[in-house]
């Protein structure tokens, strides 16, 4: 694997930029009170973080030939991804100290005061999609995420995690949970993403079909940076999911990092009609496929 | 206080029946994967409950003409003060042992599960407003709702009631905190409720009024409960709020119930425009002001 595929693309950096820039805008002011609450909030969705959801929602509004469109869909999908991350964080899910290199949350603000910013983040989410987009488009839009978050998404991909931890589980069941966990709020981006610059049915077919497995490639890279990833870069501590079946107890590093490559592929190969407007797209895969933190 | 104003007005049994059927159908079945987030969702959803909050939006179409349009908005925020239950009683907040008689949501299903489940409710509550209500309309239902659960709603109250306990607080503040916890739902139920029915701003300024003072007044005698219920009837442990400073401590368990009182007639005060159309919102202000359960 090339250094060169691991590392950021170029236009990465300015939308990554763009993006936070907008969280920011969004979030209520830290000296506001409940002051703790909005520390906390902007404790998490304003930590460094590589934005994948949120840029993947630019690129797929830019091919469909209005990139501007997609950023409160952007800023949406990280504010859930914040959540979501608080959420896992806590002592009665992962018991997690680290993140993105710092303290968790809850071991900064307490328990209490973390999951009430999880809660408002979901919250600001919503509200950034109806003030956003206008009637119909914003109704649809929340509908998508919604289902992306709920039932079938992010929420019983956490609660399946959880259930199976410490327990044999099947390759189709791990599959499963990390299609939920991770997959359903990358489609959910893009889906979005491409709506919301007018995007045909086909379009947003082809985009959700390439979210889809780069989600799941992004996933199966997060269990191998757990066991060879370095501390230093990625920023959380070392073999934490040890108790966890992950993707490379099914298939080893090696084989994890094939199957993720080959998963990058296929996401790939739902781009053929958008042609060389979805470079960036192809690029963004390639980052996936081979990343490094 | 006579027993006839502290009992429910007859009406209200049919619509607390209507509502819960309207959750019921919402909610993921309990026997759907993964099973213990769905079993917890419908533990707190469907417990027995008053349903105060759904019954004033129905109540506040039904003035303008339309009842049955605000059944969605009514499930809706059931739906998010159940979440704000099961949140409320986690150890890391009251840590309470019961709710509504029986054990807390978290001591059922684990914190892990009940934190998911609240999550969830939250998301759904969206989901049902963005399903149910076309275009601008629920764009404006959705905005309303998130004003109510966010930084100057729901999730502020619960921060600044944790924040103060234990502490020696005015008061003002105490005030602010109530109106935040309970009286912003309180609100948003009644304005989305009159808007489903097409209300003139003037009939939506006029049920906003109603219902902040009714949630205040609501609150008060939550808090003169605590001190002097019966816990057969509410279903709580006594002075589980001892450490608090609440309405009580200011005024003395009579000065309450008379702040109460007042509340509930400065509430009614605002239906003047209304006339007799308004006769069920004065029975749910006398229920308010005299209940015992």
């Amino acid at each position: 694997m090339s250094v060169g595929l691991a590392s950021l693309p170029a236009f990465f950096a300015e939308y990554q930029a763009r993006v936070v820039r907008q969280i920011d805008a969004l979030l209520p002011e830290a000296d506001r009170e409940p002051a703790p609450v909005h520390e906390s909030m902007r404790y998490t969705a304003l930590a460094e973080s590589k934005r994948v959801r949120a840029v993947l929602a630019l690129l797929c509004a830019e091919i469909c030939g209005k990139p501007d469109a997609a950023m409160p869909v952007a800023a949406a999908v990280e504010l859930v991804h914040a959540a979501s991350l608080i959420l896992d964080d806590l002592p009665s899910m992962d018991d997690a100290p680290l993140r993105r290199g710092r303290k968790t949350n809850h071991l900064v603000y307490g328990e209490a005061i973390a999951i009430l910013a999880a809660f408002a983040l979901l919250n600001l989410a919503y509200d950034t999609v109806a003030t956003a987009y206008p009637g119909e488009q914003g109704r649809r839009i929340a509908r998508l995420l919604a289902d992306a978050i709920g039932s079938d998404g992010l929420i019983a991909g956490q609660a399946e995690d959880l259930l199976a931890t410490e327990q044999q589980i099947s390759f189709e069941t791990l599959e499963r949970i990390h299609r939920r966990k991770t997959g359903a709020l990358f489609s959910a981006a893009a889906t979005a993403g491409a709506m919301t610059a007018g995007a045909s049915p086909d379009q947003i077919a082809a985009v959700a079909a390439y979210a889809k497995n780069l989600g799941l490639a992004f996933q199966i890279v997060d269990d191998l940076l757990d066991v060879e990833g370095d501390p230093a870069e990625t920023g959380k501590a070392l073999r934490l999911d040890a108790k966890k079946t992950t993707f490379v107890s099914f298939s080893g590093a090696e084989g994890a990092r094939q199957l993720a490559a080959e998963l990058c592929a296929t996401a790939d190969a739902s781009l053929g009609k958008f042609g060389p407007r979805a470079d960036r797209l192809r690029q963004l895969s390639a980052f996936v496929a081979g990343r490094r933190l």
